[in-house]
């Protein structure tokens, strides 16, 4: 696929969510079945030859693009959610952001029947997000195979939280 | 597939997400890539012959079956989320809870660039998400050729709420 055709059909919307923040709206991308279609297959193709047991994926953008890899690779699909949103017994992650925390939860038994995992989500913006969803897929007995993202906004340097893993950005602003 | 393979697969979590809430947990379902594969299949199926121009899918567990339908038909995304999410145009539905109210939005050009639309969710309960839902897509343009979940909880009655629409449902508990 051509990326930069890609990063073209991402709207920019500014003050989303709040002032000053200019927003990477993906849904023209959603929107445009050859631009998906592309995408999804843009990051499933470095796994293709990874023996990848299961897809993570982050609540919630994270969801559409890593459930159609997933789907694509005949991997496994498991989801990462706020706290308070998986129904079973979960590990949990505290990450800093810019103002408080947030929370990420896994099931215990995720990675039971199946350990060597990718791990997607929409946009890598300052990592903590990433980083705290790679530890819970080590807490529940995972490796961490990869970490994928539609977009990068390398201006934020996410990758720095990323160490030691095996990160690939499709689109990257800098 | 089997559906009632896929049946045997959900796991019951008691108690959630309140106390006498009996939670369908589809989890083990996407875990296990031949039922993930197997239920997104299911649920592409009847879409086979329809010409969708797109699946739209509900936040947040509705884009992990949609997404993966999306793609497997070379159809086109459409999330349909919580108040305050979407970061650009809107029009929003205001519905109906057990105690209080909730909204959702979709991007006012949604449909601009394709009209056939399937709406996919993973549960039918009450339904009044889903009716919320397709009035959401009609008001944006559209025209809701199918709504399908992967569970439906008959003696909720939901599909009462969706009258005058293609309903199926992968997994019935009666």
């Amino acid at each position: 696929m051509d990326a930069e055709q890609l990063k073209r059909a991402i709207r920019d919307v500014p003050d989303f969510p709040k002032a000053g923040i200019l927003f990477k709206d993906i849904t023209p991308v959603l929107s445009d079945p050859s631009l998906f279609g592309a995408a999804v297959d843009t990051l499933a193709a470095r796994y293709a030859e990874k023996n990848v047991d299961k897809v993570a994926v982050i609540d919630a953008r994270g969801f559409i693009f890593g459930s159609a890899v997933a789907y694509k690779l005949g991997a496994g699909l498991i989801p990462i959610r706020k706290k308070g949103k998986l129904p079973y017994k979960t590990y949990e992650q505290t990450y800093a952001l810019e103002y408080g925390t947030a929370t990420l939860s896994i099931h215990v038994d995720a990675c039971e029947d199946g350990k060597r995992i990718a791990l997607i989500d929409d946009l890598l913006a300052t990592g903590g997000t990433a980083a705290a969803s790679a530890k819970l897929i080590e807490q529940a007995g995972g490796e961490v195979v990869g970490i994928d993202f539609l977009i990068e906004l390398a201006f934020l340097k996410g990758r720095e939280k990323l160490t030691g893993y095996d990160v690939c950005s499709v689109v990257v602003f800098d």
